[in-house]
Parts: structure tokens; C-alpha cells; sequence
């Protein structure tokens, strides 16, 4: 089996992964962008960490077009996260059989109502997955410590490929930051996974004999 | 790091373990019985399968009667079920810093509201883990069948570890199973692990030479 996880390169979408990894044969770690420099980057060197294929996809420019739209006319950020989103999850959804995300049990966006998960999976049968559905922000924190060597940084960094901060960057030069600083929250952070601690089978292998090398590792 | 899983011997509270595996040292499997009779050993030996300790814990009979008297009241099963199934999470938060279950996106019953949650956290400092919150009945069963052979067999088969089972059978022995019939849905199924087909490191295992690749990696 094969899935995708919508990679930002920070710590929820890369422990969604982790957790997905031993019942998936394949996992694409896919990131989209919304314009044409290089914020995905960031996200390219976070897949290359965690050990997976990664691959960038692009928003049509009608995509951050409506989003800023409406940022302006809304003036908080939830119902534009929510519909880049569902665009990034319902584009992926007609490609693979499997998608997962790394949105969170405490996130208000972005999120998919239960009726547009499961008209998203009558309509695409596609599987949508939410790992980390069912998980608090310190047990989160808790298991990707386990793995992942993460940074937190404030959302006025720039480049990352969080979509928070792509909308925020792209507003910015659009409209000003003025507009960033009505319309987004001033403490919002991301995070960014700088290096895989260890692998599933270095942990398991401690538990029998299977590999030498690994045993000696804890 | 520990955690228990509140456990039935079903295919849902043993792939809630699979996916923890990874991130856990330790995960203790618990079985909550109603009652002096043997189902728990269904549990148990699931539990043997998963390959993880097992511990049974009994609830006071207060805890069955008050779900008597709600079931009989309400005339439906989902209000006992949220009630024996939040006692099951709150004494298990009493001893364990994690505790998990098994409870899925599509249940309606049981499940905790998303504020009895956070006060759940707050109250005890638990964390309280649900692997399954954001995952299908189907993709469920995708992810189960990769290491689980599991038996669905009707709820009116007893011994089983289920609460619904649970209760069924209780309601029956002091009510009749006339009120079973009034009460609870006549179409529910709940299902047994039988085998676990392998491990994680099997799996891993596969793609790289073992040992080889990994210890270089890091």
C-alpha cells in the first residue's frame, strides 16, 4: 500500500508519517506551494531527513487568489487555511488511494468537517487519514521527541512551507504587512524537523536478536 | 515511555496498539470486566497474540447497575456505553501518564466530548490517546489486516470483552433478553484478533539489508 502525507517539513506532518510508516510499503511526502520561489525547499530537506520520496505540487494562482480574498474580507486566517486545504487534500485525493495530513485534535484549521471527510471519501473513495486526529499537543510533542530533532520558529520567518506562513508572506506582498498583522494571530509559530533520530527496527531490534549493530545502539 | 491500552481483544483496540508500538517502551494492555465471569479471558488471549502484557481490572458493581439504569431509562445503548467507558479512561488516568483506546472517526458511542477531554488532561496531567480518531471503518481495516487475522462475529455471541457485549450480556441475565432486543441494535458485530501475522521489524526488515544500512545512517 501507498500513501501521501501533505508535508510542511515541521513536526506534525512528520510524525504523521512516522506512525503511518509500518503499514504503508510507500509513503510520498507532498508539499504544495503557492508561488514560485523556493519555500518548499525546506520542506524537500525535512523528506530527505525522515526518509521519504518527496514531491511539490503547485496551487493553481486562482487558489491564492480566493484565499487572500478571503483573508481580507473574513479578516482572520481559518476559512482561508481551510480552503487551501481542502483544495491540497480533495487534489490529492484523485491521484492516490491513500492521503493523510498532520492536522491535529486541538487545530481549528485547517480541518475538514466529518461531512466533507466522508463526502471526500464517497465521492474520490479515497482513504483520508488524520494520525494525529486523536492526539493533544503535548502528546505530540512527546511522541515526534522520540524521532525527530525539530526547531520551533515564529510564523514572521520566512521561507517555510507551513501553509500559515505561505499565506502570510503572500498577503504581505500583496496587501501589506499591515494587513498581515489584522488578519493573523502575532505568536503563531511552526516548527521544522532538523534530523531523524532513529529509525522504527533500531527500537523493535533492541527486543530480539535480529541485528547486532542495532542492539548495541541503545 | 509506558502507556495503557484500554483493551477488548477486538481488531480497533489491538491496531490502537500496533500504532503506538513504535513510539512506547512499554504498553500494557487493559481489559475492564462487568462481572466474575470468564470473558476477559477472550482478551487475554489477544493480548498473548499482540504480544504485550495484559492486565484485567474489574469495575464495581455500582458501575454495572448505574448502566443498568441508564440503559433501561434511555431505552439506547450509547449513553451507558459513554458512561463505562469514561470511568474505564478516568481510573486508568489515575495511575498511567498515557493512557489509549481504541475508540474510531465513525463511533458515535462511546467517546469522550472534545471539553471532557481537556478536562480529563487538565485534571489527572494524562495524556489521553485516541490512534483511531481520524481513520475509516475501511481504512481501519486496511491497516489492521497487515498484521492482524481477526474474526467479526454478532454482539448476541458471548464471551467477548466488548462493552457492548458487556452490557447485552448483564441486561440480559437480570432483565430478559427481550429488553436486549428493545434496547440494542440487532445488526452489531464486534470483532476477536486471532493471530498476529508479524512485527514491525519484518516488515522494515525487508528494505534495506538490515542492519547494514541503518547503522551507517546514523
Amino acid at each position: 500500500m501507498k500513501t501521501a502525507v501533505l508535508f510542511s517539513g515541521g513536526k506534525d506532518s512528520g510524525l504523521s508519517a512516522l506512525l503511518l510508516e509500518p503499514f504503508f510499503d510507500e509513503i510520498e511526502l507532498v508539499t504544495f506551494t503557492f508561488g514560485h520561489d523556493l519555500a518548499w525547499k525546506v520542506a524537500e530537506r525535512a523528506a530527505q531527513e525522515l526518509g521519504h520520496p518527496h514531491r511539490r505540487l503547485a496551487f493553481e494562482e486562482s487558489v491564492l487568489d480566493r484565499a487572500i480574498e478571503i483573508l481580507i474580507s473574513t479578516g482572520y486566517p481559518n476559512d482561508a487555511l481551510d480552503y487551501v486545504h481542502s483544495i491540497a487534500i480533495e487534489t490529492l485525493a484523485q491521484e492516490y488511494e491513500f492521503v493523510a495530513d498532520g492536522t491535529r485534535r486541538d487545530d481549528r484549521a485547517p480541518k475538514l468537517s466529518y461531512s466533507e471527510i466522508r463526502s471526500l471519501e464517497d465521492r474520490t473513495h479515497v482513504h483520508y487519514l488524520r494520525p494525529l486526529a486523536g492526539l493533544g499537543g503535548r502528546t505530540i510533542r512527546a511522541m515526534a521527541s522520540r524521532y525527530l530533532n525539530f526547531e520551533e520558529e515564529p510564523s514572521t520567518n520566512y521561507p517555510a512551507s507551513d501553509f500559515e506562513v505561505g499565506l502570510r508572506y503572500a498577503l504581505a506582498e500583496r496587501h501589506g504587512k499591515r494587513e498581515v498583522d489584522r488578519i493573523f494571530p502575532g505568536d503563531h509559530t511552526h516548527t521544522r524537523v532538523i534530523r531523524r533520530k532513529r529509525f522504527v527496527q533500531e527500537i523493535k531490534g533492541q527486543e530480539n536478536q535480529t541485528c547486532q549493530g542495532i542492539q548495541s545502539e541503545s
